[in-house]
């Protein structure tokens, strides 16, 4: 199938790679002059504007979407909207709001045109190899893309959740378990790496990945990670957060939901953010108001 | 190898299978004559007393426990106190606290017997196929029971973790990492469920299990629980524990480690074992002092 790539980040990089493996006629646009360059070296043609994009296209036009979520979406769609035509199918594969796809989808149906969102799992070397993918919108524009969602994705690894919005809200759910699992591991390799008992910890990660409980890409991930370095000290504790795991909460609070796990991994990645807390200057002056505990001066 | 194997529960049961399948010499005993008797059907001979079993091992014995951990071992290792002999050797496969292992690792070496522990992950599947095994201990008793271990675990899933205890302690971390796991897991599917998109939970759980970040063993538990019955109607959301995520918990504490997660995890397995809660009676009760909001009567 031929299909316009909006956005060759790390993500629409590898995607479009995987398109090409697979056959499909790819055509890519990026603001980067250079990544367009780049990937050109690689045999994908790459259209300079949109407008110049959709013309290659044709009739019956596929655009997918790999771009940052909120603004710079809804910045291409409102590009999109007087190039392309009745009959036209976008997908939108980035980590938007579903809230968001929804809105969207309705715009779009406006025009006859099919809206697809679609989320993506399984970071950039799935982007290569096979992605994981999970679609919302009618059932009718995923039955025309499906094809296309069967070479690029792994054995069984897309699946249409349901109406507009619902591949994103998976996908979003999706990241929110994740950031549970993370901080879960996290928590645990620190208990490994402060006890006493100086434990090989890229040899645990590598064990439990054998037959474990555990086991688990992301604990294959951190085995790698503490293989590379074992003390990962080159890096610093920051976790910076891209917005899915807030969602989540967010929604879990619209809908009055205990989810414990997932608001604290969110929350102790906003804590990482910051090197002293006013919280605990906070803390550190009410105790030694009532009770004369020392404090630690800067 | 021959080796007595004392407890015959799920774990114990499908280890000795194992430990038959791959030829070593393995006579069992249990204080269920029932389990005996089932087990001698499978060609696993069996010891009706610890004294004959130890007996018929002859020597430079290997007694392999399987039992409930605290209590129950300590009972049995002070009746096997008499029986045993120097060169002797005990590998505790149980989920004992760590701390205790480090006590009778100690008592043992008074005798000069080996004592292990062995924190043994991979379910019943795993004991029947292939276990997971952390051993802590002396490393020439890990050597002498090393072939022993490559037969019974999957390939490159067992891990000499290093002296005493640190079998069990490792065990313990993997499993506080599995409380907060499986609660992230479980927070994302509560979401699904109640989401108004009427998703396919099993066909999710089935589709991140292909290539998705969250993809894990764990991941594959619920898929196959989900698609046995999609919405869990016949199970009561009680999860009990069995005191690997408190110990994991306590030490934590004891070693001031922030451990939201794998405590929250904890935390709301105790919750679950309650219908209704003091707490929130409390809470209900001040809201209704102060502010005259609505109590909901019993």
């Amino acid at each position: 199938m031929k299909i316009g790539l909006i956005g060759l980040g790390k993500m629409g990089y590898n995607l479009a790679l995987n398109l090409k493996k697979c056959g499909h006629q790819v055509i890519g646009h990026d603001v980067s002059q250079d990544t367009m360059h780049q990937i050109n070296g690689e045999g994908v043609p790459t259209s300079a504007s949109l407008g110049g994009l959709i013309e290659e296209l044709g009739e019956k036009r596929v655009v997918w979407l790999l771009i940052p979520s909120g603004g710079p979406v809804d910045e291409v769609l409102s590009q999109l909207k007087p190039l392309l035509s009745k009959g036209d199918m976008i997908v939108e594969g980035g980590n938007s709001n579903y809230k968001d796809s929804i809105r969207r989808a309705q715009e779009w149906s406006d025009l006859e045109i099919d809206y697809l969102d679609c989320g993506t799992s399984g970071g950039t070397e799935g982007a290569l190899n096979g992605i994981c993918a999970m679609l919302g919108g009618s059932k009718s524009a995923f039955d025309r893309i499906e094809p296309v969602l069967k070479d690029i994705s792994l054995p069984g690894a897309y699946l249409y959740c349901g109406g507009p919005g619902s591949g994103h809200y998976v996908k979003m759910i999706h990241n929110g378990i994740e950031y549970g699992m993370m901080q879960a591991i996290a928590e645990g390799f620190e208990m490994l790496q402060k006890s006493e008992m100086d434990l090989d910890l890229a040899a645990i990660a590598g064990l439990w990945n054998q037959g474990s409980v555990v086991r688990s890409w992301l604990m294959e991930l951190t085995e790698r990670a503490l293989k590379k370095e074992p003390d990962l000290g080159s890096i610093k504790g920051i976790m910076h957060s891209s917005g899915e795991g807030k969602w989540t909460l967010e929604d879990a609070l619209d809908k009055q939901i205990a989810t414990p796990v997932i608001a604290l991994s969110l929350i102790m990645r906003y804590r990482s953010l910051e090197d002293d807390s006013f919280a605990g200057k906070v803390v550190a002056a009410l105790r030694n108001e009532f009770g004369g505990h020392a404090l630690v001066k800067k």
